[in-house]
């Protein structure tokens, strides 16, 4: 069963007559068809027995022609209403549309639309149904996932291999894309993060001016998208030399991740992972300092359903792909994270990124 | 009076009781404070007759505060429900929540979640006082624009000096983001488009391992995020020939952006620069070749309000930015275009982006 024949007997199932998708996430995920249309719609309507329309600014029609073929592609221009050519195919195919699902991320003007479309209709959130399906990963969706973090691991080496005595966040940053993009990466999945010293005392820092100096941490935090796919890495490297407390942060950071780690297998509860990983940081006295949730879902997003907080009770399923990353982070003085990929198999946990995590201490004479 | 103050005294002409701002680009313009919180929320709720709030993260706050003092900074964990918050500010300060006021881009859940805090209230768009008010920029705004102008200028020349046969596109775009990034640049106001002979002939291309022959076409279309402003510039250059078919849609590009930019002045209608464009084009017999409208605002975000399209009866006021940007695109052959970001002054227009648009021919030996 395609995609859309799935989602056609969950349609089914719920009643559900019309199911429109819009955001990029899960265009790209039931056409192939992957592109930020800006502004303007790109959104692909699904019917519960007809065949699913995609409408799209004209511009895209070719590319999307040789991707999506298993329904109707309308296009529209810049001073066409692309809702009215929705509304003719409901139409001219008499589709009924008393019950319409809808992303909950829609926009209250694209829900009007809707509403002038059909007055009368009930309408439902879609995301479950969507997250439910997207978050199994297929074994094609793994390679690019493990391609990714392949990727991500490229990323950290350079990163690491670019530091020397009075470098600037900035220029590692920019030695890293440089290696990524001539590789054909077009996109990372987000700005790069490359921290020094007490600047990676925020978890969420700025990378900036600061030059690197003898017995600073060196927090990278970096990912790519890779035919549709993200990856998401975080790696804390000491420059020259460690002080003990570092050590301590450091080996408290990686016991924890261990400590999730340890925990992923089909039929976990989500929230144990962030329980387990806080817990050892709250031990050692460092409970504060970890403000963040030990993880979030990854595929064709950056950040994707689950949510990988205390309170999550849904079970970890053969096939899901997520972060785990704990960390620390005092403020004005430093801070530690370690992430990596991991997807749960059928009796445990895979990491997809694979740079070592061993504490590493980067001499600065070469 | 401060962009707060201006919004609280539309709200009274509105009899607005709230207005709250949940997309990066307005919090950024009406708080400072500049940040993509993914899928959490950050908010500003601004009261007709009280101090605003702005609801953020919890790991936002120390940043927040440095950055915006003119009301209540209120942080929630990932445990916490944030719109809780909200509602607890509005009874706590009894503020009335009779007429509400949104961006039409909130999504639908969050909608739902105003209702559930204001079951009574009636609901309106802010978006067009938003945008009135940002489509206006100040000078500390227009010398922003001209930075990330200037660098979106230095970006075609990285990229110019890059090119010799056989280099790749992606190539390309990695030479360009290094320069920008060892710059300072962040980050880009989307992803670098470069295009080799005929994939330029496609006018939302995809950059790849297309490698440069002499006689191909490069078009170059780039720009970059500054201080929170983007720019957005794009040339097409010749790669050691350029033959007579080339010429001519050069020459016809070039010569509906002049007519374009020949009418910018204060009080001009908007959609006369696509139409003046667009006969050009047409008049050379390119018409079919055009499918895009001529530009789009250009300021905190890189698409935004005005749209430049034909249609657009609005009028030219000075202190408005914009790309204007005609192109031909001939599919499976080449495409041309030409971009700059614009700026109507009192008595007619400046160019931001100042990279010369002769036509250039780049030796395949130097």
């Amino acid at each position: 069963m395609t995609r859309i024949e799935v989602l056609q007997e969950e349609m089914m199932k719920n009643n559900w007559d019309v199911l429109m998708v819009q955001t990029q996430p899960n265009v790209f995920y039931l056409s192939g068809f992957n592109a930020d249309p800006h502004e303007r719609l790109l959104g692909m309507v699904i019917f519960k027995d007809a065949a699913p329309m995609l409408i799209c600014p004209n511009m895209e029609v070719n590319q999307i022609k040789e991707i999506f073929t298993q329904g109707m592609i309308i296009g529209y221009t810049d001073s066409e209403n692309p809702w009215a050519k929705v509304e003719s195919y409901i139409d001219d195919n008499n589709l009924s549309t008393n019950n319409i699902a809808l992303e909950s991320s829609i926009s209250w003007s694209r829900l009007e639309e809707w509403k002038k479309i059909a007055p009368d209709a009930h309408f439902s959130e879609a995301d479950s149904l969507l997250l439910k399906q997207r978050v199994i990963k297929s074994p094609e969706e793994i390679t690019y996932l493990e391609e990714a973090a392949a990727l991500a691991d490229e990323g950290i080496q350079t990163g690491i291999d670019s530091l020397k005595e009075g470098i600037t966040e900035m220029e590692v940053i920019a030695a890293i894309e440089y290696a990524l993009k001539r590789k054909g990466v077009r996109e990372m999945s987000f700005s790069p993060m490359v921290l020094f010293g007490e600047k990676a005392g925020d978890p969420h820092g700025n990378p900036g001016a600061r030059k690197l100096k003898k017995g600073d941490g060196v927090l990278f935090d970096l990912g790519v998208m890779w035919k549709g796919y993200a990856s998401d890495i975080t790696r804390t490297v000491f420059f020259d030399h460690v002080n003990e407390e570092q050590q301590q942060i450091y080996d408290t950071v990686l016991a924890a991740l261990h400590n999730a780690l340890d925990l992923v297998k089909p039929g976990q509860k989500i929230g144990t992972l962030d329980t387990a990983a806080r817990e050892t940081i709250t031990e050692a006295g460092y409970g504060e300092f970890f403000p963040h949730r030990i993880g979030h879902g990854l595929g064709i997003e950056v950040h994707e359903f689950p949510s990988m907080n205390a309170e999550n009770t849904d079970l970890l399923q053969a096939g899901m792909t997520f972060t785990i990353e704990p960390g620390i982070y005092v403020p004005d003085k430093s801070g530690v994270r370690i992430e990596d990929d991991i997807l749960v198999t059928e009796d445990g946990a895979r990491s997809l990124t694979s740079y070592p995590k061993e504490l590493t201490i980067i001499p600065a004479e070469k």
